[in-house]
């Protein structure tokens, strides 16, 4: 089994084409570095890229991932729908074969060293690699964004980073590096305008308002296209099924008179995850993976 | 691109398991083959074995499977659901990478020739390697089956074979051998035990009854399970989709105050085929097979 951990770095860009593909370069140039998918979201000026290699390819591929965003991205001017903190906003690693969740936490522990260090930026870790159990879930550490952290940082001893200054990077604010079970992101668009409706179903599932176990989600304003998004994480898809999490939010809009319109995975997922839509559909009975034929083929 | 064809024999035996594990074994054992899978189904007494490698080695491990199947199955003997004419009933070759429609057509008729020298079967030319129009669909080479087309083979000028002897081997009957585009064997269980409910929509969907291009369909009855089976080839899942075939079904199933209960694949189906119901399932738009993990990892 190869040793592979997948990258998934979130940068605050999803407009100016032309900066998210000098981005994407400086981790492809990196020697045994596969990048996988770039998804650029105009909406949340943010942009999501993976790339995956083994942990010493992957190591460099992201500090030059954040050393790029730093040169070109200026938080200061950045406005978008989802939260962020920095240009390089979220750094995660995930073990995919031959790693350990730990190795993976190390990974995170020396790449946020380094960021902080060569980069001067504060760097949080968080999930798996958190160092304080108030720092596991993302939204917690990203409480403020880079507008409201750039006060709390030096005012509140509880915000203070685990590498680097205790000071906001001037234009590339904070970054916030972790290690964490694979995860899917999935957007599922509605066909109102009403930002409400896709409030309303992103507080009914996600797990932290007592919805379904591993599943995060928020609404947001598709305003381009004048439809609204519930926005997931399916942070665990064999604890809640992308099947379910459908099957509820399908319920939730009938309820609210609100047609689904589309759905869409950004980045990466797996087979089976997706594969439980085709099952469903076609109320397979018996299937394997290995009737596929791509799978005989490829091994 | 390597050379890579896909062989599909089905053969008159789907209750013993020794005897299809026999003739599994002799196609497995040629240097260069790849088993991929092997169905066994009671109800249609039948079995399919898929496996693929380059044309040499396909051609072998073909005739070893013929060889296998000449000593163990006797013709006299089965009965089964599935219409038949001998103990390898049908050998398709498929075309997958490297190879044309055109080479599985001289496959066909270099493996075809040699099963009949030196098993004495009569062997029948079909679909792509069909020499005559009325040879083309399996249908109507198999009309008759083993019993009727024992006496038509040697008074019916028209049932002559294509190669060996215009007399059926005694106990292996004939052999259909053949070249084709991918296709998907594929059943929708319907909960009643009405047979003729199966085959009014088997009838409304098929092709040659005026239905969807590229679906052939059969209504049968799995009497063991209470349950009545519409029995589909897709002989172009481009032409129509698993999706539409389905929600015709599903449909006529409904009109009829019927229930499908599962559906099956057997054998092998290619992903975008399957990934269809997915797309369907979550309304996926802008998805790409890219997008599954697995794909990049084992390319």
């Amino acid at each position: 089994m190869p040793e592979i951990v997948e990258c998934v770095p979130n940068f605050s860009e999803g407009r100016r084409k032309e900066v998210v593909d000098a981005i994407a370069k400086s981790i492809a140039s990196v020697p045994g570095i596969r990048l996988l998918d770039t998804e650029m979201d105009p909406n949340h000026n943010r942009c999501v890229i993976t790339f995956v290699g083994d942990r010493t390819a992957v190591a460099e591929a992201a500090f030059q991932g954040a050393k790029s965003a730093v040169a070109l991205i200026d938080m200061n001017t950045h406005r978008g729908e989802h939260p962020r903190v920095g240009a390089l906003d979220v750094l995660p690693f995930v073990p995919i074969s031959g790693m350990t969740m730990d190795d993976c936490v190390a990974l995170a522990q020396s790449v946020g060293k380094r960021i902080a260090e060569e980069l001067r930026i504060p760097v949080y870790l968080y999930e798996a690699a958190a160092t304080r159990p108030d720092r596991r879930a993302l939204p917690d550490v990203r409480r403020g964004e880079f507008e409201g952290l750039k006060v709390a940082i030096e005012t509140d001893p509880d915000r203070k980073p685990d590498f680097g200054p205790a000071k906001l990077h001037p234009t590339a604010g904070a970054c916030i590096v972790g290690a964490r079970p694979l995860l899917i992101a999935w957007n599922v668009n509605l066909g109102t305008k009403d930002l409400n409706v896709a409030k309303r179903i992103a507080k009914a599932i996600r797990e932290s308002d007592g919805g379904f176990p591993a599943v995060r989600a928020k609404g947001f304003e598709l305003a381009d296209r004048g439809l609204v998004q519930v926005s997931m994480n399916m942070t665990d898809y064999r604890k809640t099924s992308l099947v379910q999490a459908f099957d509820a939010i399908q319920d939730l809009a009938t309820k609210e008179g609100v047609e689904i319109v589309e759905s869409e995975i950004i980045g990466l997922v797996p087979l089976d995850a997706i594969l439980a839509g085709a099952t469903q559909y076609f109320k397979l009975a018996r299937f394997h993976h290995e009737q596929i034929l791509e799978t005989q083929l490829w091994e």
